[in-house]
């Protein structure tokens, strides 16, 4: 599949915590540098992320923000 | 300002593109490695971004998803 | 690209209009059931999208509100 | 309340399940095609949503993203 | 229509500034407390917006951040 | 750090309900006019928010919807 969210991360899981409802997934996307993720249980178990696997931080251009020092 | 939204991504601007509402701003976080963000015309003026700045793409965890090859 | 994205809806295009910025498409998922998207200009261009290819609205299970009457 | 969100896709609930937070929901919107949400605990309980009941999912056409085969 | 997003502040619009794809729209929710919106440009026109409506900015809880000084 | 998401209301935390990966806040923005925010566990306790401390509600314009009666 081919998506239209501009920015599409490659990276290695470094955790997956599992909650009821919501699962937070840490990927390293480059040397030193995590995106921290919260998507539905039910699509982590479907994707069977585990630690150490490659993956993509996959986000739409429009929910990131710029800030300044 | 400290804020919670877990990822906040330093590098710098490589592009601003102005529309009527929004703007695209991309900034380059890690060798290779551009975010492209949309936001507010007024937000991009506001803070008088423009390339070659230091600046960091923010992003909320549960926008974050999270995809396998 | 296999994505945590829970809800991938497949339809045809229906309308695709660019601005400066932003694109909107609108992808019929179901008979008489229109969703409509709003993505970067770069990415509509990206993905050559034109009225009457098969594509799919996908949606995070956290941008979902649930409504009643 | 009319709201701008350009999507309000009408079904009926065919799961709820509560976390401590968050609560996931799944609409059926059209034959077969559900739609998972996840939305606050207790905006699930204020709308005392259950299996079965008719109601929308609502998506803002800037949280919809594209995608091909 | 009663929605689950947590966020629905009443106020009175300010601006309506429209571009190609997308309109800005500023709605005061209290003294000297504005909040800024940027909704599709056929959703603006379907509500009729214009300066001095009384209308609502919902937001979903899961769009709100928190930031300390 | 300044952010380009366009609202940022400063007000009084009100509750902090933890759970097992997000945490909902909730802050008073004016007198009245309560903002709930669902952030992760970890962001939350990495910002210590307590019931009455000063903080912001920080939400992306494109993140707010805009609704009439």
């Amino acid at each position: 599949m081919k998506i239209s969210a501009r920015n599409a991360m490659k990276g290695v899981v470094k955790s997956v915590v599992p909650g009821m409802v919501t699962t937070e997934v840490v990927i390293e996307v480059a040397p030193g540098l995590e995106v921290a993720s919260v998507i539905t249980k039910s699509s982590a178990e479907s994707l069977a992320l585990k630690v150490g696997d490659e993956a993509y931080a996959v986000v739409k251009a429009s929910d990131v923000m710029v800030a300044l020092d």
